[in-house]
């Protein structure tokens, strides 16, 4: 099988993929973001993250790619149904020289351990430093595999109950299918783990 | 923050995760079947996955990750709403001794590259190689990286068009939520990927 067709079948299969929508800076000053879906936690001991920006179809690394290698920082926002759309806008292949927190109309937060803004107005952030980056591919759609290094995390307040748990019901992120396609987590069901066998 | 309180807040936020259902083999030949929720694509040239096989609370590799350090394969079986509770039952701490599909009556299908099994009856599973184990924590959930290659993938011929095509709308994959929870995929909406920017 070609790698376009591969990739088809595992977009397709892999489902539903949580979105991490990846903001860095580049060396120049430059902020660039853009959404990931090959991203999900790696563990809590130590807190990492993951996600996997390919090379482009030139075989060049992305633009987050090169900023997370120069800078050695980035930021992880999640995505929720009410930012579908400003997310699905940064994913465009622009320029490297261009802003897509400007071009794309949003705003930019501090963040507070790392120069990376955040996305205003996102439901949690995680503010990371490169742990390790590991090239896994050359060429066109060459894998690269990044690991982050959680050393921040904001969670929006109306997320959370009086004693700082987070209320699941109230985050409406979207996963990530194969072609067009999205998933909403509207529709859940539970199933308690069961006990330990005896 | 302490490990627990971390890993909670990462599967809380991580939203929604796709699920591997991951078959192995322990050297003495006893099947081994348990589903890890930190798993996604990592690229398709090469063809990669990966998984992370958290340590146990007593701080050693749990079976799935012990196995395949021994016999360097694993399948990936995907995860749709009929298998949700046999899954679950799997996800129970049994004994290395204890083999998964006969405690939780699965059934076996022979895979055509590797040798641990496949779940009879999955709508797709990924037949791989190990590619690369990274220890990246240690002691009690210490955090390990698992990278698979896909050397054969199985998909249910019910779930493709006459060309061989993957008919999305068939596959009912589960993703996972924080806690107890799980998401459906049955609410769906299309983005069409932007236009290149002129």
């Amino acid at each position: 099988m070609r790698t376009r067709d591969i990739y088809r079948w595992m977009v397709g299969l892999i489902t539903p993929r949580p979105i991490a929508w990846v903001s860095t800076v580049s060396p120049s000053g430059v902020a660039n973001l853009a959404p990931f879906s090959f991203f999900n936690g790696v563990g809590a001991n130590p807190p990492l993250v993951m996600f996997c920006p390919a090379n482009g179809p030139d075989g060049k690394p992305k633009d987050t790619l090169a900023n997370i290698h120069a800078g050695g920082e980035f930021v992880v926002n999640l995505v929720t149904e009410p930012l579908a759309e400003p997310m699905n806008a940064t994913s465009a292949e622009f320029a490297a020289e261009v802003d897509e927190f400007q071009i794309c109309k949003l705003s930019k937060a501090d963040s507070v351990r790392v120069t990376p803004p955040r996305v205003h107005g996102v439901a949690a952030a995680m503010e990371c430093t490169l742990h390790q980056a590991i090239q896994l591919g050359t060429g066109p759609g060459g894998a690269n595999l990044v690991i982050g290094r959680i050393v921040y995390l904001h969670v929006d307040d109306g997320l959370m109950d009086a004693e700082g748990n987070l209320m699941a019901d109230r985050l409406h992120t979207i996963g990530r299918l194969g072609g067009a396609g999205y998933s909403k987590t509207t529709d859940r069901f539970d199933m308690p783990r069961p006990p330990r066998p005896q």
